[in-house]
């Protein structure tokens, strides 16, 4: 297993790659688009895309990209988020001018920061931020970024656990070209675009609900060209070849303007488990 | 009317409050925070907050701000948003090598910022992007920005609309201490919350499609605290008084854990219209 992630060795991405599995190879991509292409073109058996923050939200960015390329959902992970304030060693934290951070780290830090004098710089990457401190040797600035990225980049921790809620974590999605999954799949994606009209939601959800699936996850995405049209993203916790879960996406069918299924997979909760059985036999 | 906004002068929260009211003074504040306090305050009439945009999806901190203060939303905004390339007079486009913008209006320029081979430093603020440029002297950088920017900074547009997508919207919020609505309020904002549990949203949403209230928006958006649990906010196209308005509600009472009305306005579609209306007589 080969696993493509966007950033910086010590990203977040890297640390739920290999929560996926401990065995992997990861690969360090710049860009998102990259992971897609490191799969695409066999460089990487999988890629790993953060798609959702306990705290901040959707990263729609991902979800536009599962959509533009064609590698289907095979897995996802949970990581709970611990930020770092990570500086030179020895910087002592009144000296600290200059904090960088990617702006959703920021923004999970707010009151952290709100009692510090320095000022707050966004950048790209957690990680990348606590590589920058090394490379330029800046002795007055610090990042947030996780206790991987201080090992990699040589940084000691100033404060630990700085952010503002400890109930932080990121839903992860892994693709692949390999679609036979190595455990069993009860949790199905979903994506489709409905008519804007009166009710269409309500119709859609309808499929699921006459038939007693419940819905993990509803997320509304603005389309891309068409102003204030919508769509929607849908979990349900079945898998697809399920009978159920077949009959709801063959109705829902016949009201959606578009829709397609991006993939049925193992759930992190049951994942987890399985993981956790294993290691006890 | 004296309208707080978020940004430098030049940002595009003060060209949709000019475009709210032509005759507004303008207060710039320095986070959206402070946006909420000069209203609470009695320093602005009214506040303005960016709380969606058609291409980059939802602005959740303003909503979750909407919720933690209790200013009612009393009006919105639509502005087309023209993002141009500004750097100091005479500067060839040539010898641009670090571009500086706030990440929405980098993501929105993504394709055309490909073809360019300078680096991309995300900022807090697209028109304070343009003052950097301007107060460090900076000849070999360029802002992603407003025209009005380039004006206020004295900066050459060096390219122009280089949004990837030219039906790139973004809404934004009134909000005031004054409730009284200068114009009739056809639209309402509702927020709430449900148990966890198969077909809630379902029966949520079964309190309008009964009365036949079409949903204008639905966005889903994690709960702090409680991780994969959401709250729900929600556009409809009536008043909040409005007989069926005021039953749906009720009725949505019953299901919802919480439930809050965070304003009944004028829609942007039916004050643009008055406006032309009054500017022809």
């Amino acid at each position: 297993m080969r696993i493509a992630f966007q950033g910086e060795p010590g990203a977040y991405s890297e640390a739920a790659a290999l929560r996926f599995s401990g065995h992997a190879d990861v690969i360090a991509c710049e860009s998102f688009d990259d992971v897609f292409r490191a799969v695409e073109a066999g460089r990487a058996t999988h890629g790993i895309l953060p798609v959702e923050n306990s705290i901040g939200g959707s990263i729609h960015r991902n979800y536009d990209l599962l959509i533009e390329h064609d590698l289907p959902i095979v897995g996802e992970v949970e990581l709970p988020i611990r930020h770092h304030l990570l500086a030179l060693p020895g910087t002592p934290i009144e000296r600290v001018q200059r904090i960088y951070s990617h702006p959703q780290a920021l923004a999970q830090c707010e009151r952290f920061l709100r009692e510090l004098p320095a000022r707050v710089h966004a950048t790209y990457d957690t990680a990348g931020s606590a590589k920058l401190i090394r490379e330029q040797a800046l002795a007055d600035a610090a990042a947030i970024a996780s206790e991987r990225a201080a090992q990699v980049f040589g940084l000691e921790i100033l404060r630990s656990d700085i952010q503002d809620y400890s109930d932080n974590i990121t839903r992860f999605l892994l693709i692949s070209r390999i679609t036979e999954p190595d455990s069993p799949a009860d949790k199905t994606t979903v994506v489709f675009s409905l008519a804007n009209e009166p009710g269409a939601l309500f119709k859609a959800l309808s499929v699921f609900a006459l038939r007693d699936i419940d819905l993990t996850k509803v997320e509304s995405r603005p389309i891309r060209g068409r102003p204030w049209e919508y769509l929607f993203y849908v979990d349900i916790p079945i898998n697809r070849q399920d009978l159920r879960c077949a009959r709801a996406l063959v109705h829902l069918a016949e009201f959606a303007r578009s829709m397609r299924t991006l993939g049925s997979y193992s759930s992190w909760k049951s994942r987890e488990h399985a993981v956790r059985v294993e290691q006890q036999v």
